[in-house]
């Protein structure tokens, strides 16, 4: 069962008091060399410095003593981690993380500053839900999956929530999509809210599955991505590819070239810090540039983690 | 002569409509390792990047239309020539900025986009000069000083003004020093509306021209300065020298390596972009934690025009 927008009210309710309420910028120039009309929802100033925090929180603070005596666990590349650790320790809870030995060293340090146990395991989903399965055998934690769990996408949602109530005549809002948390609570809202608006996801190129689930109908797995975009590699869950069915008016798949120079566009002018996975919405917008013209669009801006020692420009 | 708090607040009330008033941020995480409670104005945000916007748009409106007739001219490293640039661009008159040939590209770029002329020369002052001279007399431009102007130094203060506004209950403000403007306009305006507020700068090691000005109360001429605040090379002026001597409470030098660790620090922990120039502030809290403990410390971030591809880390 996947929330309504009933349930992103809830989730906003439950986690109000403990996530901030982040800033809407927008660009002069960045309009003027888009041509299209940019609001930009700074999830970077989220908490952990992801919208995953909302997600998370929703998560922790959803489950009742007796669900959440042994702590929760989860497998993350990364923000969601982070984000789990958090909310746990603010919970007073142990969390339990599964994290690929390859995750960037500024995501392992944050997520151990959190006091979370920290589990590594290979990079890839068969290695990182192995680990996870012996965890929860181990210590009877609460497992919260990233994005395919219901309090997770209502927590998700309430970006948009935040956005449409502050903006309320945007013509199209966009996220990237990588698990499709973020997505899919976005585009249960924001058509709930409007059924005019247009929802529309922005998906590296190189790791397409979404765009190819969603034009074929038939779920399919994330293989062998390769992509700068380190939040984007997952596949979508059964919850999250039903609400992009259902809310998602479509899919634009993003060379890494467009997602490169959009960030580099975003420090430039607005100097602020986003990671490559939140720059594939203004990525789109720069390749599909006669779609977006003269349209005031919202841009879900995911997330500000990564390693400043590796930049791509 | 040097300004007065009514100066500050007529320069104010000329500019409020083309400036950006920017946003004041803080972090936790900073405050937990610096020790202090800092409130950051981020004048990285300003129109072009830099609150030189302020200085600049004050000297340009100030002059009446006899006086502006053929244009402004201006040497400057950077982030003035930006400013000159687009407050000359937004009053419709022509401006010829004196760059040094090496200046960052990025900065070369953007006083371009404002159609500005750019003339370059060496990176000495003595060459600046000579070019400046040159083109002041063959175009009769009016001449604005980066930072030993009056107006120049009155508009700089408006941020204290916003900061104090916001803030009221700030024990210490500080900002970078180089040529003096943002240091004395905020000195003035900061000791003007409150006797007990303490002003401190922050000046790189490599650069200490005004500490040691400030010190043996003997303006000292900028030689061969060496430090990564690309911002910051150039002496005090007759102004500023008078406005620190008489306002400022004390200058802290700093080692670029503490510049460095407060960059990464502003970029990781607060998800915005700062150049090192902005940083020596926060550098000087770090390398002398222990004078600025449990204090509310106000810190003007100066800019964030920086070449990305030349990071520090």
């Amino acid at each position: 069962m996947i929330p309504k927008l009933e349930d992103i009210r809830l989730a906003y309710d439950r986690i109000k008091y403990q996530i901030h309420r982040t800033p809407i910028l927008s660009s002069h120039s960045i309009n003027c060399i888009s041509g299209a009309n940019i609001v930009f929802k700074c999830e970077n100033f989220q908490k952990v410095g992801a919208f995953k925090f909302r997600g998370a929180s929703n998560a922790v603070l959803s489950l009742n003593d007796s669900e959440i005596g042994n702590g929760v666990a989860t497998h993350s590349s990364g923000n969601h981690a982070q984000a789990i650790a958090l909310a746990a320790k603010m919970r007073g809870i142990v969390a339990y993380i599964i994290m690929p030995d390859n995750s960037p060293q500024v995501k392992k340090d944050a997520v151990a500053g959190y006091d979370a146990q920290i589990i590594f395991c290979e990079p890839n989903l068969k290695a990182r839900e192995i680990a996870l399965n012996k965890i929860v055998q181990k210590t009877n934690a609460t497992f919260i999956h990233p994005y395919n769990n219901f309090n997770v996408i209502a927590g998700q949602g309430t970006a948009a929530l935040e956005l449409m109530e502050d903006i309320p005549d945007i013509d199209i809002i966009m996220t990237p999509v990588g698990g499709g948390g973020l997505l899919s609570g976005t585009a249960i809202c924001a058509k709930s809210l409007n059924d005019n608006i247009q929802v529309i996801a922005g998906e590296p190129s190189g790791a397409d599955d979404a765009y190819q689930s969603f034009k074929t109908g038939i779920l399919q797995e994330s293989t062998a991505p390769n992509t700068i975009c380190d939040g984007l590699l997952t596949s979508l869950g059964s919850l999250t590819f039903e609400a992009v069915n259902l809310f998602v008016d479509d899919i634009y798949t993003v060379d890494d070239y467009y997602t490169i120079s959009a960030m580099k566009l975003i420090w430039e002018r607005m100097k602020i810090i986003v990671e490559p996975s939140a720059c594939v919405t203004l990525g789109a917008i720069l390749k599909y540039k006669e779609k977006f013209e003269g349209k005031k669009v919202g841009i879900i801006l995911s997330g500000g983690n990564l390693d400043l020692s590796k930049l791509p420009f």
